[in-house]
């Protein structure tokens, strides 16, 4: 089936609390980025042992540890050590098949999200688990592998001294938010696409590997609005949650991206029901093309076989059979020969079947 | 696919906050125009520079604000300044992908809504966003373009010295949610003339253009629906927030705009439990003219079929075939012409297949 | 479309408080009587002009005012201003395309309801809409047309001298609304005898016309359901307002009103449940005479064929065709002509195609 | 339609309040037995007059009164005099279109069930309304017939000196209940069978009768879940109010009723599912049949009518006509004859269409 | 049925409180097994009579005792003796159609859950029933019989001495219900091969054998449902329910077993979803292939059916035919032999039929 229908049943039989990384992207080695900003100063540097993190720890200044990759199970449990993070968080960064959620614990908070992209036209859709961990100053980020996804954030810390910079973690982490659920209207916009690209396909001359297509796009959805859909509880939990952690300001904040949330949900409910009217309309342009031959088939069947017959009639051997010594049987044949066509052609336009 | 669901991702990568115009409607210049009013006078002006609308801002009268096209990005920027706006709701008004929704701030209201308008017969349904903003004697209104959808309500200001004329900001909303809510039956009354046309086509004879059009009103139907039923939730929020901006004894006038939305929600949901019901009709209304094609092939066949195998035995040129040379062989043959079609006819007929 | 669904866009443009009679029931003269009872007396009258129902304002005894036909706008509104009546009750109450709702205010009650009636057997459903009034001691009752819906109530009010006499204005509007509720018990009865009839239809020989018959009866049943289904939340907030001018131990009543309104909602959906069943019996109905009638065509066609084939064979009229000259050719050919279609007969039979 | 959607509109003008008995039971005479029982005594009697009940109001045992059939109105009315039972209670008992409902009164609680019972493997269900009045050890129990529902708590009664004995009205209340909601559980398996037999049809040749019996399934299954469902609430009204005539410790006991009751709700879902999963195999199985008999005309029309075309060649009869006098036309004629056929099973079978 | 909805109405008329095991598995002898164990020592052994369980009754030390094989009643209600258990628990312990549900009382705390296991790979399911007594350093575990359900949580006992082994009852009611639900991804990752082999069938050349595997399928997923969507309100209930015999600490890790119980429901969500997606896909390639047929018979009836007609004229034998003599008339006839089929095929190439 699609991938990301893929459970995880890797960790059978261990005990809770034992480190180890469930997913499907293995082979992307652990690569550790550090951005240390205040309103001032920004630090962006590699890192390669995770005792270089611990310099920033009592820094009044955001700092923000991007981990990508989670084969490094040593690192990140270390990580945990060192910040206090409870087991199961930590285990639940590590395997790749959480649901989006939110959790506040009483030194930090954990948000879990699901970054989708989609490349190509045929709207395959790949998925990326994307873990935060806010704490006071500190936001630790966890990713499947490496991608442009941060980019447009990387330059607004570059170029702005504005609000990202003045602000604490927790503007931090809702930049992130934003920038991954906003993500989801490019993702609707492929779809749009190649909705469009079905849509004409289904007035021309549909075929079953149109219906394909279409199941293909209803099944891509049911996944996406699975990753989607819990975004809507999780920022309720995180808009009424009190933590100390966030600023009471960066609510108006979260607002907005539980909106851009609503929104998304109701363009993919909105895309699944016209998926529907692409199905009904499938079957009618079907039963349409099967209509039309069948009426050939009548068509001519009607009209010859009663003719054929005719000229079975007069093909018989019989010695007594006085019509085929008339000389005028033959033409007043041809009368009828041309006669029943036209007559059942006549009666058949009437009953609107041409 | 249909324009109204295309989504924005324009803005991506752009830092929240930075203003930036994202729509359908790019080429309309920005228009404004003030009308200043109180129980006694009424002042209607264009105004060029925003600089103008600022000598009314201590006035106790009510001023409201009509700005039409979203262009001109540093006269909200500016707006936004002087009356000190959220940085939020600028980008929202500028970004006319919003959902229905109202927001509380300490010192103003913000209302989205859809203005949904159809001109034609086919349904194809216009939409506008309209975004209403509320100070204290203060009303701005944000249009995508210029269209005739106030001037009911220019009408009752420059006539009336009633109601609408006493009381302050929040009753101009009211009166302008209103408006844009009971458009909505317009609408519907569109959408009902052109399902009975639908209808006349289906109880006639439906063909496949029939059932696009039935899958095509479903699509506007599902906009629709989508732009419509978030003003349930709209007007509960707007009901119970505490606003000093809203005067108690509105509270009731806001209930009956909710009522009215209520009922559009339920005639959009009965038109598309209608429509459902059009689509089975319609297979139905196919699958009958199948039946009667394949009827009319049956008859022929079922009865041409063995005559034709009677005249072919006697076309045979076997030496010894006493038949042929019998007297009464050729009338007697014709007997059974007749009887075989008769017999089938009847046992037909008792069958109810014809 | 259905009348019912007829939405009102008449009243475009007019300011929210101009009083104009919307509906369809336009030529109904406006006629008022009055009852006012108490434990001893009863008075029953017509009414000229409203002046004379202010005869009854400070009398303990409960006034009931029935106004027929709402066509007389200035008596409405006369009555509103001595009686205090908020203007957009009196909006509603001249629109008869309401929700059924309950509102309450100060010193009144504001009750719509839907009457809903059906005289004949092709469940075509007549809809009324009655608007109750209940003050202190009053009730004012607003009818779109006069019809015997209240007759039993007069009956009691005049033959008893229990409960009803004894009780107030809010058991007045009690019985009132019982009598409502439980006229949907009759239209059901009469949807039950029209399903019926259709389902005797559908296990005869149902035909498109069944199929139109099961569509018109889901369209009637999702607006009688679009008017019922809002008295449950109707009946709850009347149930659970703090209002004076209830009685507590009327609430008892109310919720068997209640009671009685989800046994409707609930039948309602039960029915609509069973007209979906009724489509899928239609389907395999028409499925079934579309497959008998291909047997027979395959029938005929496959047994007659191969023999105008061998039949066709015989016919040529080749020199060199040696079975023409044997003596036992033709009598052996009956042997095949016989043979053939006994084994496809009993292969089809094997089959189970027969 | 079926009998238990049959409404009540028999009390159609009648004052609430006035005592009527609707339903379908009429002829059954008024049979009322008393069972009176303590931990140490059980006295069992019928009863011919309603003062002879009198005699143990203010016993402090638990008496137990059983009136079986509802034709005897004056009996009821008097019983709600000497026990000052609410009028809307007496009227309740009396009609038998109740929807399961549980009412909290100052001095009884008042419960209405069905009793759901069905002896055929038609799965055809009887419904019995049975009403249960709960006072101060007082159990009144009003049923529409006699039937042996109640012999197993008869057993206990006589045979125990356990929980039963000991325990106030509210136990045998719930011993009653229990009994009720638990007979469900043998209706579901009676429609476990009916299903398997159905189900074997479907598997082998189903008709338009399976069809048939399918939807008979699907529309008790309606009516059963309509008796079911409000149990549910029923029961959390029963285990939250917070009445003095239940004991706590009693309400472990009424949460396992509810345990039961949400179990057979969840039941007649899941077979309500697969009774729409059946009318798919049995559409998949038509078309399946449809689709053999069409490739059947397929092939035999298919193979002989070209080959009867050439028969038809040489059985012309022009003068010049070649082929008609060589001596090899007839056997390389035949050559096609066989040639074609297996020519064209060959390509059918390459299309996997045999 | 599926042996899973078979219904339990063995029970009927036994008293409430009458221990008899109700369920499918009835051989497997009553086998008890006990572990005892603190962070320091683990005692694991056998056990015969149920005397030797309460030498562990008072020590601190937490006591897990496995009951596997539910046929020993006076076993079980001597346990619920000496420990104090509700009758009612222990008769929902016995029947092993319990719904999954939690209970709290006074000094016990019960969970019932259903362990789902499948080993094949036509995804037929076992169920089996979990019941767990939670009391102070105490854990009963009810098994319906043996299997290897539980050795991963022996192991970690064995092997680990970390948080189980240090932590109490609760924390080891924790790592058993995570074990059962955990599991279900084990389920889902057989029904997803499963599926992947069906949508095989269905993208090569599905037959009405496909349509059943997926009703199958979709029958099994309403039953896996049914089992565990209750486990999100069991979970909220245990996580909300304020026992003493539940450390506070614990919660999270209960919070994290709902969250697995919440993906595997969406989960089973998503496949439903794409079975419904399978059925259409079938559908559309029956029609397909209908479609096939009917084309390929309208093809060969089109084409040779006039041709035979024009054959029968010039093989009957009337007098005075002139075409027969005619040098050039075979040959010419022979060119429209060409000419029709070659110009149908064209008309039905431009047709998109062929």
């Amino acid at each position: 089936m699609v991938e990301s229908l893929k459970t995880s049943s890797e960790k059978k039989g261990l005990p809770p609390g034992s480190l180890i990384h469930v997913g499907e992207v293995m082979d992307q080695p652990t690569r550790i980025s550090l951005i240390d900003y205040n309103g001032e100063t920004l630090v962006e540097r590699g890192i390669d042992s995770f005792s270089q993190v611990l310099e920033y720890k009592d820094s009044p200044s955001v700092t923000w540890v991007i981990i990508e990759g989670l084969t490094n199970i040593d690192m990140i449990q270390s990580m945990g050590d060192y910040f206090d993070i409870h087991g199961l968080v930590l285990e639940d960064i590590l395997n790749t098949h959480q649901r989006p959620k939110f959790e506040a614990y009483d030194n930090h908070l954990y948000v879990v999200l699901k970054s989708l992209m989609t490349h190509n036209s045929a709207f395959t859709v790949a998925y990326e688990q994307v873990s935060l961990l806010v704490l006071n100053n500190f936001v630790f980020m966890f990713k499947e592998k490496s991608d442009d996804l941060l980019d447009p954030i990387f330059q607004r810390l570059r170029a702005s001294h504005g609000r990202i910079r003045q602000s604490g973690a927790d503007y931090l982490m809702y930049v992130i938010m934003d920038t991954i659920v906003d993500q989801n209207f490019e993702l609707i916009d492929v779809l749009d696409e190649t909705m469009v690209a079905v849509e004409e396909e289904l007035f021309g001359t549909p075929t079953h590997k149109t219906m394909t297509k279409i199941q293909g796009l209803k099944r891509e959805l049911i996944t996406v609005r699975r990753q989607v859909s819990p975004i809507r509880e999780l920022m309720s939990d995180l808009m009424y949650c009190e933590s100390a952690l966030i600023n009471p300001q960066t609510g108006i904040y979260l607002r907005d991206v539980q909106d851009h949330a609503l929104r998304v949900i109701e363009l993919l409910e909105s895309y699944r029901d016209i998926l529907g009217g692409f199905v009904e309309i499938y079957m009618s342009a079907v039963n349409n093309r099967m209509n039309e031959v069948m009426k050939v088939l009548t068509l001519f069947a009607s009209i010859f076989i009663p003719l054929t017959f005719l000229t079975g009639i007069y093909g018989m051997n019989f010695d007594y059979l006085p019509e085929l010594h008339y000389k005028w049987a033959y033409p007043s044949l041809w009368i009828l020969f041309i006669a029943i066509p036209v007559g059942l052609l006549v009666y058949f336009k009437k009953k609107r079947w041409l």
